[in-house]
């Protein structure tokens, strides 16, 4: 070994002892021929000292350190002069005085330094990615995803779940309009396809016995990059047989537990909240609401079909919504034209506008207060919970317009009022999903989850008679606003597989194409079973207290670099695209 | 849960309880009225019965029963009459009186029955891959599997290493004739290259500063299927900094010794032996010697240069090699003809011929026999050190070919006679690999491990001078006579990375341009550092005591089936080819 101790390591107690350490210049000082230099790790920083009596060759060398060179250095701990410690550092207490030094690398003057509070463009920490690596910042989110997974993996092993590989070369499903496909040189003409999910294979390990299985696996969607998403990406993959929904649910209600203790030290009560998609649609607006804080959307449908409001008295009469939501104290915080830039806001929800109340102690204040009588300000003040100070917003318009508006509105509130520690984590469940959506384009339903979803049983029957009203046993994890998890119970006997493939038009001929191996293998033994996957980047991230994935991933794509390290596709020469022998008949655009 | 004990947890203690058990039929019969279950999980099984009092409509399911079948039982648990224990199972004292039988899902009648000893053809098992699943053997291996991952993570962990993922979409290095090359949609022309490694990640990492990397990783490699080879492997990839070669062999070390310890109970006496290239050429004419047995490979030049048997004469004066084996007792054991068929074998590894003795107690029985003299005989048997009836082969040959052929037979003896425990592991290191070989083909040096491999120390003076003569600082790590691990110290100096670029021919631009990113990352302060895979394929096969690479990966590719669940390349329809975008104006042969 290079070294007896990290730069994290050396405490009071260490003074005395000799220590060799190895590290990176994080920054230098010489004063009044004393030269300090801070020695950096992934562990911390200690303090190394050379002295005005080192010797020549070696203060020669010490002197000429700048930031990131990389060196070796041994001895003595000692404790820092009273007054000279350092709190900010674990280390702080003590320094090292140097008496052997050796260069190990010297490094060319880096675009930035580890330490820069000030930060370069993205494009520049992409291209020198292992300096970005060590700012520390990001060095903690990918030791916190370190414990993620291993945390992970530890419950569902302690559970007697198996982690079993699937393939990542795969067979193209042709639905797959995203799947990135693979050419075969030793098949000539023929192409793998990387998998979205490992969702068919899962199903295939429940009918062949290995009744709880679970893998940290990597999936793929050829995709536009967003701020938020990779065209790889990695999900916690979970299947179990012999089980019902709330056995999955309980299962990861022990995660989640488990994860908040390790990672935080946190108890998280259990069972997680339970909420239906209907009652989440109603309260929030959203199917994967942010539970932090309240502002819940109120109906109003009583006050209005009755007041003086045509709009939305009319609203109502067409059978549509009117709902509301109040935030807390925002009255004089929001000027008219911020709230002007809130209505453009909710118009890319679809809404056609947003209507808005100041409470004031003796009424509302708005520009269509005139429209409400006193009784009805005050039955809508009351409705609504408000008090005076606060900001009541409306939004008039069908059950799915005026939920996405409010909905996001409701986001956009809390977050510029600050109404939670963006550090707590609030998880639930949301269940019972809608089975199938109507497909206005297509003119046909199309599964909600995936057509592999097992209706409720009490539904069964309604199933071709009502089928929006079907629910799935289709849950989603939801956390922060995010959906972080998403399950279902599947489907496991062949005959009601055939009645969801005819719902969504999907004619026998075209199923047995498409997912034959799967019908196939569910008529030779295959069990109850049900699953889940979690994306690991997103709770990553969540953990992490960071919106940006590239902090939790360490080689994440990106736009623009294309060399190795940002992993940008490049062309490719000719000789290797003639190895191929791609057979392209196609004019290419 | 469905299920309140698995079909491998009843014992005798539980006799009394009530139980319900979920499985698949393994067995059934019907015997005066009494039908008994062999109910399978992953677990084990349990026999359930039912008596001929059972209500009637239960008594026809049960009597409708077939193999696979799953079910759902629940009833008391008996403890079956003297005599009438199944020692074979571990539930074998006990079984379970049905009292309530429900058919969670019918079967087809299987082509294949889990428990049959008669295997069906490779190809209809991987057609029926579910089913394949299910048998004890398979079942046992991808077990095995999942602990030898878990072992290996927990051990890593425990010692500080942080497992980061790296991508699997990546760049084409212009060397990687073999890539899988991934068309993207969304930059169109451009490609993304499946890794074979993750090495340039993983060096990446440790100038980052990420000091111990490890990764459980999946590799791919653009070749044909071979028994033990697939297109997509998995390897445990490690990587240390600030450390020199002894520092990742004892890592290894104490891996080894964890896994041996947590899947077999084994203690590993460490270190490892550690054997030289040159010595292990020497002793077993193989780089990845298999030390289960002895059969070294003895010099006999002092003898076969003053004998009269003009072969070993003019070989030696040629400056060539004759090395000897003795298989121990061979001497009956190997008909003429069977020599033939060795001597046949031999001439694949480029030898011309095979010279054989049999040892009699008066000296030595060959046709050319006559050419050594009765002391010349004498000599041969004690520098062997052979015993009557045993069996001697020589090869006179090049060093290279007399390696090759005689290590190959002395592997083909040992498994014919016995002369080795299969289910053993010998586990050894071998370090000190040329750091060039000289590729006649292209005339010139090649790397023998890969080029950023860092050279002995004091073998730096003769880089360019004795090139041949030049140690890397390589290991491989050798079991059974398979290399399972393989690694080496890396170059971080940018300097000696180039005189070894110029030593393989590599001009400086054409090094920028294959190697630019990890040339200038070399430049930002490198850190010492080492690493080193190991082929978690082939450890899962050594563990399981398999030849069959098969058993041990869930969903493998095949060479013939074409399915999603053997996963072989299939065509995709020309509407996804149009949308890849592929520019290729080149005529396909």
């Amino acid at each position: 070994m290079y070294r007896t101790k990290t730069c994290g390591e050396l405490r009071i107690e260490h003074v005395g002892q000799v220590a060799t350490l190895c590290g990176w210049v994080d920054s230098y000082r010489d004063h009044k021929g004393v030269v300090f230099i801070d020695l950096r790790d992934r562990y911390g920083i200690t303090q190394v000292v050379f002295q005005a009596d080192t010797p020549t060759d070696m203060q020669t060398i010490a002197r000429g350190l700048r930031s990131e060179d990389v060196i070796q250095v041994t001895g003595e701990v000692l404790a820092r002069g009273a007054g000279l410690e350092n709190p900010k550092l674990v280390t702080g207490q003590v320094e090292v005085r140097g008496r052997e030094l050796t260069l190990l690398n010297k490094s060319k003057t880096p675009p930035f330094e580890p330490r820069t509070q000030d930060l370069p463009n993205e494009e520049l920490r992409m291209q020198y990615r292992y300096l970005d690596l060590r700012r520390p910042v990001v060095q903690q989110a990918i030791i916190l995803r370190h414990k993620l997974a291993k945390a992970t993996r530890d419950y569902f092993d302690r559970h007697n779940f198996l982690e079993i590989e699937t393939p990542i070369l795969g067979r193209s499903t042709p639905e797959g309009a995203r799947d990135y496909l693979v050419p075969s040189r030793v098949h000539e003409g023929s192409f793998y396809a990387l998998p979205q999910s490992p969702q068919l294979y899962k199903q295939i390990l429940m009918v062949a016995g290995y009744d709880r299985y679970f893998q940290i696996a990597r999936c793929f969607r050829d995709e536009d990059l967003r701020a938020d998403r990779q065209p790889e990406f990695t999900q916690i993959d979970v299947e179990m047989a012999f089980v019902k929904q709330d056995d999955i649910l309980s299962t990861i209600d022990g995660l989640m537990a488990h994860l908040l203790k390790e990672l935080r030290g946190e108890e998280l009560p259990l069972p997680l909240p339970r909420l239906t998609h209907r009652e989440v649609m109603e309260k929030y607006g959203s199917d994967k609401p942010d539970l932090r804080f309240g502002m819940e959307l109120i109906c109003l449908k009583e006050i209005a079909e009755n007041c003086g409001f045509s709009v939305f008295k009319n609203t109502i009469a067409n059978g549509n919504r009117v709902r509301g939501i109040v935030a807390p104290g925002a009255a004089e915080k929001y000027s008219r034209k911020q709230i002007d830039e809130l209505t453009e806001f909710v118009k890319q929800y679809g809404a056609q506008g947003l209507a808005f109340f100041r409470v004031k102690e003796e009424g509302l204040d708005s520009p269509i207060a005139k429209f409400f009588s006193a009784e009805d300000q005050q039955k809508l003040i009351a409705k609504l919970g408000a008090r005076a100070g606060d900001l009541i917003f409306c939004v008039a318009d069908t059950a799915k317009v005026s939920s996405a508006a409010l909905g996001a509105l409701r986001n956009r509130l809390a977050k510029e009022l600050a109404l939670y520690d963006p550090k707590e984590m609030k998880i639930a469940w949301v269940v019972d999903f809608p089975m199938f959506q109507w497909d206005e384009d297509e003119q046909r339903w199309v599964a909600e989850h995936h057509p592999f979803c097992q209706p409720h049983e009490e539904d069964i029957d309604i199933l071709e008679t009502d089928p929006g009203k079907v629910r799935a046993q289709s849950y989603d994890l939801v956390c922060n606003g995010y959906e972080a998890a998403s399950g279902s119970v599947r489907i496991h006997d062949p005959a009601v597989q055939q009645r969801i493939f005819s719902m969504m038009g999907i004619q026998p001929e075209e199923a047995e194409l498409r997912f034959g191996f799967l019908l196939e293998a569910l008529r030779y033994g295959a069990p109850p079973h049900a699953g889940v996957a979690l994306g690991l980047d997103r709770w990553s991230m969540m953990f992490s207290g960071t919106d940006n994935i590239r902090d939790v991933i360490a080689f994440p794509k990106n736009q623009k670099a294309s060399d190795l390290l940002t992993g940008a596709p490049a062309p490719v020469d000719t000789k290797q695209l003639r190895d191929l022998r791609i057979k392209v008949d196609v004019p290419v655009k």
